[in-house]
Protein backbone atom coordinates (compact mmCIF):
# COMPACT_ATOMS: atom_id res chain seq x y z
CA UNK A 1 0.00 0.00 0.00
CA UNK A 2 2.45 2.28 0.91
CA UNK A 3 4.40 1.67 -2.44
CA UNK A 4 0.96 2.61 -3.95
CA UNK A 5 0.75 5.73 -2.62
CA UNK A 6 4.17 6.90 -3.87
CA UNK A 7 3.41 5.79 -7.18
CA UNK A 8 3.21 9.49 -8.05
CA UNK A 9 2.63 10.50 -11.70
CA UNK A 10 5.77 12.18 -11.92
CA UNK A 11 7.61 8.81 -10.29
CA UNK A 12 6.04 6.66 -13.20
CA UNK A 13 6.74 9.18 -16.11
CA UNK A 14 10.27 9.87 -14.24
CA UNK A 15 10.41 5.90 -15.35
CA UNK A 16 9.08 6.42 -18.82
CA UNK A 17 12.10 8.86 -19.79
CA UNK A 18 14.46 6.01 -18.37
CA UNK A 19 12.58 3.05 -19.97
CA UNK A 20 12.47 5.48 -23.72
CA UNK A 21 16.10 5.71 -23.28
CA UNK A 22 17.54 2.80 -22.42
CA UNK A 23 15.63 1.19 -24.93
CA UNK A 24 13.98 3.12 -27.96
CA UNK A 25 10.11 4.83 -28.44
CA UNK A 26 8.77 1.33 -29.21
CA UNK A 27 9.25 0.23 -25.33
CA UNK A 28 7.06 3.66 -24.18
CA UNK A 29 4.42 1.37 -22.86
CA UNK A 30 2.77 0.53 -19.21
CA UNK A 31 4.02 -2.83 -18.73
CA UNK A 32 7.77 -1.95 -19.49
CA UNK A 33 7.42 0.89 -17.50
CA UNK A 34 5.49 -0.87 -14.65
CA UNK A 35 8.15 -3.76 -14.79
CA UNK A 36 11.21 -0.67 -14.61
CA UNK A 37 9.18 0.53 -11.48
CA UNK A 38 8.60 -2.61 -9.69
CA UNK A 39 5.20 -2.49 -9.73
CA UNK A 40 1.73 -3.86 -11.44
CA UNK A 41 0.87 -2.72 -14.39
CA UNK A 42 -2.62 -2.17 -12.98
CA UNK A 43 -0.67 0.56 -10.72
CA UNK A 44 0.23 1.96 -13.63
CA UNK A 45 -3.19 1.96 -15.07
CA UNK A 46 -4.56 4.13 -12.09
CA UNK A 47 -2.59 7.12 -13.14
CA UNK A 48 -2.23 6.53 -17.40
CA UNK A 49 -5.25 5.15 -18.84
CA UNK A 50 -3.52 3.62 -21.78
CA UNK A 51 -0.28 3.15 -23.28
CA UNK A 52 -1.35 6.64 -25.55
CA UNK A 53 -2.04 8.64 -22.67
CA UNK A 54 1.24 7.57 -21.26
CA UNK A 55 3.28 8.72 -24.51
CA UNK A 56 1.25 11.89 -24.68
CA UNK A 57 1.94 12.44 -21.18
CA UNK A 58 5.91 11.89 -21.78
CA UNK A 59 5.97 13.91 -24.63
CA UNK A 60 4.15 16.89 -22.78
CA UNK A 61 6.79 16.32 -19.89
CA UNK A 62 10.00 16.73 -22.00
CA UNK A 63 7.84 20.04 -24.25
CA UNK A 64 7.32 21.92 -20.72
CA UNK A 65 11.03 21.41 -20.08
CA UNK A 66 11.96 23.10 -22.86
CA UNK A 67 9.51 26.29 -22.73
CA UNK A 68 9.39 26.22 -18.71
CA UNK A 69 12.91 28.00 -18.90
CA UNK A 70 12.26 30.24 -21.37
CA UNK A 71 8.83 31.56 -19.79
CA UNK A 72 10.89 33.12 -17.10
CA UNK A 73 12.68 34.99 -19.97
CA UNK A 74 9.75 36.97 -21.25
CA UNK A 75 8.91 38.52 -17.50
CA UNK A 76 12.50 40.11 -17.33
CA UNK A 77 12.75 43.82 -17.40
CA UNK A 78 15.21 45.52 -20.04
CA UNK A 79 14.91 46.15 -23.16
CA UNK A 80 12.42 43.89 -25.59
CA UNK A 81 15.55 43.46 -28.26
CA UNK A 82 17.88 41.99 -26.11
CA UNK A 83 15.24 39.96 -24.12
CA UNK A 84 13.85 38.39 -27.36
CA UNK A 85 17.40 37.44 -28.69
CA UNK A 86 17.49 35.85 -24.81
CA UNK A 87 14.37 33.81 -25.14
CA UNK A 88 15.45 32.96 -28.68
CA UNK A 89 19.36 31.76 -27.41
CA UNK A 90 17.95 29.79 -25.10
CA UNK A 91 15.12 28.04 -27.34
CA UNK A 92 17.85 26.96 -29.89
CA UNK A 93 20.15 26.29 -26.81
CA UNK A 94 18.03 23.99 -25.06
CA UNK A 95 17.27 22.03 -28.19
CA UNK A 96 20.54 21.49 -28.99
CA UNK A 97 22.11 20.41 -25.63
CA UNK A 98 18.93 17.82 -25.62
CA UNK A 99 20.54 16.49 -28.56
CA UNK A 100 24.03 15.47 -27.29
CA UNK A 101 25.52 12.57 -24.78
CA UNK A 102 23.99 11.29 -22.71
CA UNK A 103 20.60 12.13 -24.14
CA UNK A 104 21.11 11.79 -27.56
CA UNK A 105 18.81 8.53 -27.26
CA UNK A 106 16.19 10.30 -25.68
CA UNK A 107 16.44 12.90 -28.10
CA UNK A 108 15.90 10.43 -31.07
CA UNK A 109 13.41 8.50 -29.25
CA UNK A 110 11.30 11.83 -28.68
CA UNK A 111 11.58 12.76 -32.34
CA UNK A 112 9.77 9.15 -33.11
CA UNK A 113 7.11 9.88 -30.17
CA UNK A 114 6.24 13.33 -31.41
CA UNK A 115 5.46 12.00 -34.99
CA UNK A 116 2.83 10.57 -33.41
CA UNK A 117 1.89 13.22 -31.29
CA UNK A 118 1.21 16.42 -33.63
CA UNK A 119 -1.50 17.97 -31.33
CA UNK A 120 1.08 17.94 -28.22
CA UNK A 121 3.59 19.66 -30.80
CA UNK A 122 1.13 21.89 -32.24
CA UNK A 123 0.12 22.90 -28.47
CA UNK A 124 3.85 23.38 -27.51
CA UNK A 125 4.80 25.72 -30.40
CA UNK A 126 1.33 27.59 -29.68
CA UNK A 127 2.82 28.42 -26.04
CA UNK A 128 6.17 29.18 -27.55
CA UNK A 129 4.65 31.58 -29.90
CA UNK A 130 2.59 33.28 -27.29
CA UNK A 131 6.10 34.05 -25.30
CA UNK A 132 7.62 35.77 -28.34
CA UNK A 133 4.49 37.54 -28.76
CA UNK A 134 4.50 38.81 -25.26
CA UNK A 135 7.69 39.76 -25.56
CA UNK A 136 7.25 41.37 -29.33
CA UNK A 137 4.54 43.32 -27.52
CA UNK A 138 6.11 44.42 -24.93
CA UNK A 139 8.84 45.65 -27.25
CA UNK A 140 6.00 47.78 -29.12
CA UNK A 141 4.49 49.29 -26.34
CA UNK A 142 8.14 50.07 -25.33
CA UNK A 143 8.59 52.12 -28.24
CA UNK A 144 11.19 49.75 -29.42
CA UNK A 145 10.04 47.44 -31.95
CA UNK A 146 7.78 48.88 -35.31
CA UNK A 147 3.89 48.31 -34.36
CA UNK A 148 3.59 44.72 -36.15
CA UNK A 149 1.03 42.15 -35.46
CA UNK A 150 2.60 40.51 -32.24
CA UNK A 151 1.39 36.99 -33.26
CA UNK A 152 1.91 36.89 -36.64
CA UNK A 153 5.44 38.12 -36.18
CA UNK A 154 5.85 35.66 -33.43
CA UNK A 155 5.33 32.93 -35.82
CA UNK A 156 7.11 34.17 -38.33
CA UNK A 157 10.24 34.21 -36.10
CA UNK A 158 9.99 30.49 -35.07
CA UNK A 159 9.42 30.02 -39.12
CA UNK A 160 12.81 32.27 -40.24
CA UNK A 161 14.81 30.53 -37.30
CA UNK A 162 13.25 27.36 -37.78
CA UNK A 163 16.66 25.58 -39.20
CA UNK A 164 18.16 26.09 -35.78
CA UNK A 165 15.43 24.49 -33.09
CA UNK A 166 13.67 22.36 -35.54
CA UNK A 167 14.57 18.71 -34.57
CA UNK A 168 14.23 17.91 -38.68
CA UNK A 169 17.49 19.79 -39.04
CA UNK A 170 19.36 18.30 -36.01
CA UNK A 171 21.84 17.09 -38.21
CA UNK A 172 23.11 20.03 -38.91
CA UNK A 173 23.53 21.63 -35.44
CA UNK A 174 26.85 20.38 -35.51
CA UNK A 175 28.10 21.85 -38.79
CA UNK A 176 30.86 24.21 -38.27
CA UNK A 177 29.36 27.50 -39.81
CA UNK A 178 26.00 26.65 -37.81
CA UNK A 179 26.49 29.83 -34.92
CA UNK A 180 26.96 32.57 -38.08
CA UNK A 181 24.21 31.35 -39.91
CA UNK A 182 21.82 32.18 -36.84
CA UNK A 183 23.37 35.19 -36.01
CA UNK A 184 22.89 36.27 -39.64
CA UNK A 185 19.58 35.41 -39.87
CA UNK A 186 18.43 37.01 -35.90
CA UNK A 187 20.24 40.11 -37.18
CA UNK A 188 18.23 40.14 -40.45
CA UNK A 189 15.17 39.24 -38.35
CA UNK A 190 15.58 41.69 -35.83
CA UNK A 191 16.14 44.48 -38.12
CA UNK A 192 12.69 44.36 -39.47
CA UNK A 193 11.20 44.77 -35.95
CA UNK A 194 13.14 47.50 -34.38
CA UNK A 195 12.46 50.88 -35.47
CA UNK B 1 25.98 2.67 -85.49
CA UNK B 2 23.69 5.61 -86.20
CA UNK B 3 21.89 4.25 -82.63
CA UNK B 4 25.10 5.25 -80.75
CA UNK B 5 26.06 8.28 -82.80
CA UNK B 6 22.17 9.21 -81.02
CA UNK B 7 23.03 8.68 -77.53
CA UNK B 8 23.93 11.62 -76.10
CA UNK B 9 24.52 12.36 -72.42
CA UNK B 10 20.85 14.35 -72.45
CA UNK B 11 19.29 11.15 -73.43
CA UNK B 12 20.71 9.22 -71.02
CA UNK B 13 20.25 11.46 -68.65
CA UNK B 14 16.27 11.54 -69.74
CA UNK B 15 16.20 8.31 -69.50
CA UNK B 16 17.72 7.99 -66.08
CA UNK B 17 15.08 10.07 -64.78
CA UNK B 18 12.27 8.08 -66.07
CA UNK B 19 13.53 4.95 -64.54
CA UNK B 20 14.30 6.88 -61.51
CA UNK B 21 10.41 8.02 -61.64
CA UNK B 22 9.43 4.29 -62.48
CA UNK B 23 11.69 2.46 -60.22
CA UNK B 24 12.91 4.65 -57.44
CA UNK B 25 16.51 5.50 -56.78
CA UNK B 26 18.03 2.09 -56.03
CA UNK B 27 17.41 1.58 -59.67
CA UNK B 28 19.23 4.70 -60.99
CA UNK B 29 22.36 2.54 -62.30
CA UNK B 30 23.93 1.53 -65.76
CA UNK B 31 22.44 -1.46 -66.23
CA UNK B 32 18.96 -0.71 -65.98
CA UNK B 33 19.73 2.59 -68.09
CA UNK B 34 21.24 0.98 -70.59
CA UNK B 35 18.21 -1.60 -70.83
CA UNK B 36 15.97 1.26 -70.94
CA UNK B 37 17.22 2.88 -74.14
CA UNK B 38 17.73 -0.12 -76.13
CA UNK B 39 21.61 0.12 -75.86
CA UNK B 40 24.41 -2.06 -74.15
CA UNK B 41 25.42 -0.58 -71.56
CA UNK B 42 28.96 -0.19 -72.76
CA UNK B 43 27.33 2.67 -74.61
CA UNK B 44 26.23 4.16 -72.10
CA UNK B 45 29.94 3.87 -69.97
CA UNK B 46 30.97 5.94 -72.36
CA UNK B 47 29.47 8.94 -71.41
CA UNK B 48 29.34 8.04 -67.53
CA UNK B 49 32.27 6.68 -65.97
CA UNK B 50 29.94 4.45 -63.20
CA UNK B 51 26.64 4.52 -61.57
CA UNK B 52 28.30 6.99 -58.88
CA UNK B 53 28.67 9.51 -62.04
CA UNK B 54 25.41 9.00 -63.21
CA UNK B 55 23.64 9.62 -60.79
CA UNK B 56 25.43 12.70 -59.73
CA UNK B 57 25.06 13.98 -63.04
CA UNK B 58 21.02 13.54 -62.63
CA UNK B 59 20.90 15.09 -58.87
CA UNK B 60 23.22 18.15 -60.70
CA UNK B 61 20.79 18.24 -63.83
CA UNK B 62 17.45 18.31 -61.72
CA UNK B 63 19.37 20.86 -59.65
CA UNK B 64 20.16 23.13 -62.68
CA UNK B 65 16.63 22.67 -63.85
CA UNK B 66 15.79 24.67 -60.55
CA UNK B 67 18.22 27.34 -60.61
CA UNK B 68 18.15 27.99 -64.27
CA UNK B 69 14.68 29.87 -64.61
CA UNK B 70 15.49 31.60 -61.47
CA UNK B 71 18.58 33.05 -62.77
CA UNK B 72 16.51 34.89 -65.63
CA UNK B 73 14.53 36.86 -63.08
CA UNK B 74 18.11 38.10 -61.17
CA UNK B 75 18.60 39.61 -64.98
CA UNK B 76 15.52 41.44 -65.03
CA UNK B 77 14.99 45.26 -64.57
CA UNK B 78 13.01 47.57 -61.82
CA UNK B 79 13.28 47.36 -58.03
CA UNK B 80 15.25 45.00 -56.10
CA UNK B 81 12.79 44.57 -53.18
CA UNK B 82 9.98 42.83 -55.78
CA UNK B 83 12.52 41.33 -57.85
CA UNK B 84 14.20 39.49 -54.52
CA UNK B 85 10.14 38.20 -53.95
CA UNK B 86 9.40 37.01 -57.60
CA UNK B 87 13.09 34.91 -57.06
CA UNK B 88 11.85 33.81 -54.03
CA UNK B 89 8.59 33.06 -54.94
CA UNK B 90 10.01 31.00 -57.93
CA UNK B 91 11.57 28.99 -55.78
CA UNK B 92 9.16 27.71 -53.54
CA UNK B 93 7.23 26.85 -56.29
CA UNK B 94 9.43 25.40 -58.42
CA UNK B 95 10.23 23.57 -55.43
CA UNK B 96 6.73 22.66 -54.88
CA UNK B 97 5.53 22.32 -58.12
CA UNK B 98 8.60 18.81 -58.19
CA UNK B 99 7.05 17.60 -55.22
CA UNK B 100 3.03 16.93 -56.58
CA UNK B 101 1.94 14.15 -58.76
CA UNK B 102 2.94 13.28 -61.82
CA UNK B 103 6.40 13.97 -60.06
CA UNK B 104 5.98 12.87 -56.71
CA UNK B 105 8.01 9.79 -57.09
CA UNK B 106 10.39 11.48 -58.96
CA UNK B 107 10.97 13.90 -55.70
CA UNK B 108 10.85 11.03 -53.55
CA UNK B 109 13.74 9.49 -55.32
CA UNK B 110 15.62 13.20 -55.95
CA UNK B 111 15.85 13.16 -51.68
CA UNK B 112 17.03 9.90 -51.38
CA UNK B 113 20.05 10.97 -54.19
CA UNK B 114 20.15 13.76 -52.33
CA UNK B 115 21.03 12.14 -49.38
CA UNK B 116 24.15 10.66 -50.34
CA UNK B 117 25.10 14.13 -53.10
CA UNK B 118 26.32 16.26 -50.03
CA UNK B 119 28.71 18.37 -52.50
CA UNK B 120 25.74 18.63 -55.79
CA UNK B 121 23.51 20.16 -52.66
CA UNK B 122 25.96 22.48 -51.45
CA UNK B 123 27.31 23.80 -55.13
CA UNK B 124 23.44 24.02 -55.80
CA UNK B 125 22.84 26.16 -52.25
CA UNK B 126 25.72 28.26 -53.29
CA UNK B 127 24.51 29.00 -56.57
CA UNK B 128 20.86 30.42 -55.20
CA UNK B 129 23.06 32.08 -52.45
CA UNK B 130 24.89 34.31 -55.63
CA UNK B 131 21.53 34.38 -57.42
CA UNK B 132 20.21 36.14 -54.27
CA UNK B 133 23.30 38.54 -53.55
CA UNK B 134 23.48 40.00 -56.82
CA UNK B 135 19.76 41.01 -56.55
CA UNK B 136 20.63 42.36 -53.03
CA UNK B 137 24.00 43.88 -54.18
CA UNK B 138 21.89 45.67 -57.29
CA UNK B 139 18.93 47.02 -54.56
CA UNK B 140 22.23 48.56 -52.10
CA UNK B 141 23.22 50.23 -55.42
CA UNK B 142 19.67 51.40 -56.26
CA UNK B 143 19.88 52.78 -52.58
CA UNK B 144 16.71 50.44 -51.90
CA UNK B 145 18.54 48.42 -49.11
CA UNK B 146 20.77 49.04 -46.27
CA UNK B 147 24.46 48.18 -46.78
CA UNK B 148 24.62 44.74 -45.49
CA UNK B 149 26.68 42.19 -46.41
CA UNK B 150 24.88 40.56 -49.97
CA UNK B 151 26.48 37.18 -49.45
CA UNK B 152 25.84 36.54 -45.82
CA UNK B 153 22.22 38.16 -46.29
CA UNK B 154 21.68 35.88 -49.17
CA UNK B 155 22.51 33.05 -47.31
CA UNK B 156 20.35 34.31 -44.29
CA UNK B 157 17.74 35.01 -46.31
CA UNK B 158 17.63 31.45 -47.51
CA UNK B 159 17.86 29.91 -44.03
CA UNK B 160 14.82 31.83 -42.71
CA UNK B 161 12.63 31.13 -45.50
CA UNK B 162 14.19 27.21 -45.28
CA UNK B 163 10.49 25.85 -44.12
CA UNK B 164 9.61 26.59 -47.32
CA UNK B 165 11.67 25.43 -49.99
CA UNK B 166 13.84 22.85 -48.42
CA UNK B 167 13.03 19.40 -49.13
CA UNK B 168 12.88 18.16 -45.28
CA UNK B 169 9.82 20.29 -44.53
CA UNK B 170 7.88 19.12 -47.78
CA UNK B 171 5.16 17.40 -46.42
CA UNK B 172 4.29 20.62 -44.62
CA UNK B 173 3.71 22.24 -48.18
CA UNK B 174 0.07 21.26 -47.87
CA UNK B 175 -0.93 22.91 -44.77
CA UNK B 176 -3.10 25.78 -45.39
CA UNK B 177 -1.41 28.13 -43.60
CA UNK B 178 1.95 27.46 -45.50
CA UNK B 179 0.91 30.92 -47.95
CA UNK B 180 0.49 33.13 -45.21
CA UNK B 181 2.85 31.68 -43.24
CA UNK B 182 5.93 32.18 -46.09
CA UNK B 183 4.58 36.06 -46.98
CA UNK B 184 4.68 37.10 -42.86
CA UNK B 185 8.11 35.18 -42.88
CA UNK B 186 8.85 37.55 -46.25
CA UNK B 187 7.76 40.95 -44.68
CA UNK B 188 9.45 40.34 -41.57
CA UNK B 189 12.62 39.63 -43.72
CA UNK B 190 12.17 42.18 -46.08
CA UNK B 191 11.43 45.11 -43.71
CA UNK B 192 14.95 44.10 -42.32
CA UNK B 193 16.54 44.69 -45.57
CA UNK B 194 14.79 48.03 -46.57
CA UNK B 195 15.98 51.29 -46.40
Amino acid sequence: MAEHDALTRERILEAAEDVLRRFGPQKANVVDVARALGVSHGSVYRHFASKADLREAVVRRWLEGVSAPLKAIVAEEGPAPQRLKRWLDALVTTKRSKRVSPDKELFAAYRALFDESGIAIETHVGELARQAAAIIEDGIARGEFRPVDPDETARALLDATTRFHNPAHAEEWSDPGIDASYEAVWRLVVAGLTV
